[in-house]
């Protein structure tokens, strides 16, 4: 760091006055990259740990004035590279604005970005109200980074994805202009919808800087079905049939190699044997919701399914859930892994799952797979060893196989985890040209220097 | 019309084979205005009666090249004046492209864009499927312009609105480039997120020529409630307290003088002396129906409802619906209106109807208030003798005092019809400068000559 960065770094940390800014490259370290090692993650300037709008603002102007590109970070969990730095850069820090607020008569959250979905959650409970959107990360993320990557989860087959439940949200945009967008009214048309342009955008067109979230009653407690298929296929199948038939509140699948991570991670009684496991819930109002949970079990019974059992006690079902939720670090601790994220319309679903099962034979690694199976969404995870060169570049082979797949299928190369850093080279053959150029076109509205998060979508 | 503009005219009228063109002043008529006659509005020059993708891509080239402004038009339904004509105008009537093709596997209906609501409603009962949003004027109103307003409904309180149901869209733009949003995934991410900017957009944007829209497994038969009070206020802390509470699938309110206008036109029994009338419906599975609908009939009878009647019986259930649908026609018939459509935070609902009757009282006009009550979504309509100029004064000033209400109560000027051209000036009021002149940059990448219904929103 020459003494001209030094200068104007004093100018930005000037404006911190209950943040914070870190400079040294070993502290810096933290703020390289997302949930995903990268390799190519760039070294930033700063990074700004900030605590209030103002200082976002200051910030964003700082930058603006000095040409410094900007990588807004959450929680870092994300699993495309969106919050990994590029060199030179200022990563915004966004965790430690965690304030949440309640009001009950109106089911509304208003909430800091830096607030975890799963603080949302609890909060809103106090009230008797609920928060529905899931991620598998809801206890380590937040709500800045569910809005900017439009996050997903299990329980979205029934309730939709975050976009479902935002209605206000304040953006700070590239210059430091302050937009709100939206309010607290449920049903809002006045003007350009431009407030579901910014959830999904991956932190490219401003910085989310508070929401606010709509809330819904408790759902009542869950009624669970556990299903075990010889084949991926065959649960596909199932998922389809339920699909047109019932409303799940859950609707997860688990291929074979989940199955034997989640043994050998922590033994929970699975047939290892299995081909597919599909796990469902109804949360119905009072008996319905046994009597859907019959119905899903029906339906995989005629798919073929070799096994059925149908539980109507929270518990059970909290912990048939908490296997589903085990398979992230049942296979982190089996090597290097790339993390795939395709959909596909729901009755694509059985040919992709065999699909991906001929690609792993063929190029000889392990994908295990899981899935919001219900919305067609599909993790398969591509496992390997960073040491052996040739596997690293079969999985690389697999990746990319995986995405040409997706789009056959008249799928998307992403569901809910986003383009960002590591799918943004598969997006023109999804989205055309055309679209690429009204994108860029909106992106200069916004950002014209072109400093939010760079590399990332575009 | 001069040989200049007849001579262009046949250029226009060349690409037109499945389609036609109207230029015949006496037929033009029948283009200038939407449900809600305006003196204002223009004289077209033509309307292009289109059949296919290709013409509307002719026509919007056409138009550009002789920087003739556009207005597109689906069935005219509109109550904000989004359809309304500017002089010199195309009109781009899109009411006999009503392909709809189900394809009940993915669960969803492919469809052109002036297919009715009803038809592709019934195309999808076809296959045990249902495409949920439901305006008012479902018969009569076309998907084009359902998706162009982000249309809301009577069950939209449960089931969302029409955004929640767009998966894909294919837009032509101003220029005639084809843009391809979205496609049969239920969750995708990829890429900035155009699709939503166009729902809502009120053809300002582009024009809409296909859709892929969601569908869900039809619902169960409902249960319904009907519950009298004595003022709107206590009415509109029973639907606080549902909504606190239950998922209702159906959630009304009609105010005296609404019951009232019933009564005048097609007696149903209503008693004429309540201050408000709730309909509310619970298509929860099997027997949780019957239970719901009685929590919702505790909660009435707790905000002191004088009567609360429940019923399971799908065929009253209907009936009743069908009073609820009637207070159109039952207003229309009273004289000139000024159809509002204001929304609030549901717990300013009891509040904004209070100061509605107030407006009323104060102006010596009458508003009958029917709302999408569960969403704080407030239908009051003003009625007036055109032929009285004071009070078509007064009917001026309470639409604005509404409006400015509205705003004062954190809510927004339209909920669901849409800004419009009726509706234009009180924008900047609730959105701000920055939001708009961000609005304009947005507008200006996708229809840079500004040709795309101009005056409505911006
Ligand atoms: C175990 C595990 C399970 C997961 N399961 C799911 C799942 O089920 N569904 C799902 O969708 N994702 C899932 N994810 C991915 C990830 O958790 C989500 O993408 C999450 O929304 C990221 O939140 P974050 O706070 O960690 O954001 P980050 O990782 O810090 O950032 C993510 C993106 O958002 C941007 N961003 C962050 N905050 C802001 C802000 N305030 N303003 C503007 N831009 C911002 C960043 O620039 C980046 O582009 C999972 C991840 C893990 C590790
Ligand atoms: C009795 C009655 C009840 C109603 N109830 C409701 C209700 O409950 N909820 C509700 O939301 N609305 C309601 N409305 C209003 C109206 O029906 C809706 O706004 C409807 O979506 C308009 O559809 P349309 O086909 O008639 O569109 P039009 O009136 O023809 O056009 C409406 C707007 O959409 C644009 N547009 C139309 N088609 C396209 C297209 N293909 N591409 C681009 N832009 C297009 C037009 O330019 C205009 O801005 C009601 C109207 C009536 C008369």
């Amino acid at each position: 760091m020459g003494p001209a960065t030094t200068g104007i770094l004093d100018d930005l940390a000037a404006g911190l006055t209950g943040g914070r800014l870190v400079v040294a490259e070993a502290s810096l370290e933290a703020y390289r990259h997302d949930f995903v090692p990268d390799p190519d993650a760039g070294r930033p300037l700063a990074a700004a740990l900030v605590t209030s709008v103002e200082e976002v603002r200051h910030c964003l102007r700082w930058a603006t004035r000095h040409r410094v590109p900007m990588v807004p970070r959450g929680a870092g969990t994300g699993l495309s590279g969106g919050a990994t730095a590029v060199d030179g850069c200022l990563v915004l820090v966004l965790d430690a604005m965690t304030a949440i607020s309640i009001d009950p008569t109106a089911r509304v959250a208003t909430v800091e970005p830096g607030a975890l979905n799963i603080a949302v959650k609890e909060a809103a409970a106090a009230h008797g109200l609920h928060y529905p959107p899931d991620p598998g990360s809801f206890r380590i993320s937040t709500i800045g980074g569910n809005i900017a990557t439009n996050a997903g989860g299990l329980c979205c087959v029934k309730y939709g994805v975050t976009a479902a439940y935002v209605l206000g949200l304040d953006i700070v945009l590239a210059d430091g202009r302050l937009l709100e967008l939206g309010g607290s009214t449920i049903k809002d048309v006045a003007g350009l919808p431009l407030l579901p342009l910014f959830v999904g955008s991956e932190g490219t067109l401003g910085v989310v800087v508070g929401a606010r979230l709509r809330l819904v009653p408790q759902p009542p407690p869950a009624a669970t079905v556990v299903a075990v298929f010889s084949t991926t296929r065959a649960a596909g199948e199932a998922v389809v049939a339920i699909g047109r038939t019932c409303t799940p509140s859950l609707l997860e699948l688990l291929d074979n190699r989940t199955i034997n991570n989640v043994e050998d991670y922590r033994p929970s009684g699975l047939d290892r044997t299995a081909g597919a496991l599909l796990i469902a819930q109804s949360d119905a109002r009072g008996a319905a919701a046994a009597a859907e949970a019959e119905t899903i079990a029906e339906l995989c019974r005629a798919a073929g399914a070799d096994e059925v059992h149908v539980s109507d006690d929270p518990e059970e079902g909290e912990a048939l859930v908490e296997v589903r939720r085990m398979t992230g670090p049942a296979v982190e601790v089996r090597g290097a892994l790339l993390p795939e994220d395709v959909g596909v319309p729901v009755d694509r679903l059985p040919d992709l799952l065999t699909a991906i099962e001929a690609v792993a034979a063929e190029l000889d690694v392990e994908i295990p797979v899981v899935a919001h199976a219900g919305d067609g969404n599909v993790h398969p995870t591509i496992v390997y060893d960073p040491a052996d060169v040739a596997m690293v570049a079969r999985a690389r082979v697999a990746f990319e196989r995986i995405l040409a797949l997706a789009l056959e299928l008249d799928g998307t190369i992403t569901g809910e985890h986003g383009v960002g850093r590591a799918k943004r080279s598969a997006l023109a053959a999804q989205v055309g040209d055309d679209v690429l150029e009204v994108s860029r076109g909106i992106k200069a509205v916004l950002d014209p220097l072109g400093l939010l998060n760079p590399g990332v979508l575009l």
